[in-house]
């Protein structure tokens, strides 16, 4: 049997980084999870949101994955390192591969970032980035404006537009060459977010960059799938299926097998 | 003490991977080897390279490296699963981190590979890339002729254009929307390359992407460097130290400490 990679977020932020993983790794069958029923994670505590994503990876790991991916910002700015410490496999979160990508992408080592307000006041994206190199400056803004509209599948319309144009207005002065989209949630406003910023700021995509990071260390420990059969993969979530379904379905241009989970709220690990 | 990374190359290809580690991991203290005197050797057999490739090895096992960086692609092609085999560090070759950029990148699903007669034939790129992903069409090169053209110092002349016209001309009409620079010397020539094949078409810098790769991988095992001090970086070249010295003072902008060792050709390991 294949073992799966098991995916997670707050909500459908997620799907940003299952749909690169099924580019990138077509042969690599995912379990993911959206906790949907408790986001968005962004306005809760660094405390409360370490506290979900226990419940998340002991649920994920009834699965027998060879890898957990915690797509999702907040929950890696609260827990990484925790899960990390707790479970045998590899644990990958997304700061970290964005911030890889902004290091090896900036020319002039002015880089931008945007994210949930936890995210930003954690200081991960900052500490990641000056761990790699001294001579990067870092501008951070918090946008708890854009997951909200995400999750209620507004991203396509013009009120992303606008919503954009009003919260990037300060990013406009940064003198960045490239901001990262420092929660999962974004890409699917990239759109919106280029026309913001204007032409010349590049996009790091944090989903795109933990896929192929993904990638990376499945190879690097001899992990990868070799199957010749395309998977079937499966996906989860705690709150109504209907709005998950429907941006599940726009996003990765398919019918998926959703199964709504009754979520056991109790401290386990 | 820091523990270095040590790079090896034929020649001066590697530094092209050097560079990109100063650049994308400014910490991290460098151990470099060209092997100058018996470059290039795309033309060899891939058995003498593997050979070469274990003393070298051998030899920069004496600094206590924390991970060994085949900056070849001929070498990664012929070595990289046996090295990996006989040492306890990371063993990073360039194909793996080539092929995963171009992945990435490609939005088509058909991507170019050029290299050394010894890369391509070896057909590493191709299996590399079909791995990864059974959707995507690889379309390959060898440009024996480039090699020479950069060990000599002739990258930025009128003649690199012309023999990249002349040497990619069948390239032109691939339908690819990606080209792996499949060997740590092309980025040398990356002005002239991207002169011959048009705008259109994506170079993906298996140097940059290699770097990436490395940071990526001492970061999940807890081996990046934390150190504020930055390192001195130490070069040796089993050649001639003049043109050695000239290149690499022209790529990475410095002056370098270099010595040039007297090679024992022995069976080792």
């Amino acid at each position: 049997m294949q073992q799966p990679i098991a995916i997670f977020d707050s909500g459908v932020g997620g799907l940003t980084v299952a749909k690169e993983v099924m580019r990138q790794l077509p042969r690599e069958k995912i379990i993911y999870f959206g906790d949907t029923a408790r986001a968005p994670y962004g306005p809760r505590s660094l405390e409360e949101v370490k506290e979900f994503t226990e419940q998340i990876v002991n649920y994920l790991m009834t699965f027998q994955p060879k890898m957990i991916v915690i797509a999702c910002n907040t929950a890696t700015a609260a827990a990484l390192e925790h899960i990390s410490a707790q479970v045998s496999i590899p644990v990958i979160g997304v700061i970290h591969p964005g911030s890889r990508a902004a290091i090896s992408a900036t020319k002039t080592g002015f880089i931008g970032v945007i994210g949930t307000l936890g995210t930003i006041n954690s200081g991960a994206y900052s500490a990641a980035l000056k761990q790699l190199s001294p001579f990067v400056q870092v501008y951070s803004q918090a946008c708890p404006d854009f997951v909200p509209l995400v999750e209620r599948g507004v991203f396509l319309d013009q009120e992303a537009y606008e919503v954009a144009q009003q919260v990037l207005a300060p990013v406009r002065s940064y003198p960045i060459d490239c901001l990262i989209l420092g929660c999962t949630h974004y890409p699917f406003l990239t759109e919106a977010i280029q026309a913001a910023v204007g032409p010349d700021v590049k996009l790091i995509n944090s989903a795109e960059e933990t896929a192929r990071e993904i990638s990376t260390i499945l190879y690097n420990k001899g992990k990868l799938a070799l199957t010749e059969d395309l998977p079937v993969h499966e996906f989860f979530c705690s709150g109504t299926a209907e709005i998950f379904q429907q941006i599940a379905r726009q996003w990765l241009g398919e019918q998926i097998k959703l199964t709504p989970v009754l979520w056991q709220v109790s401290r386990m690990m």
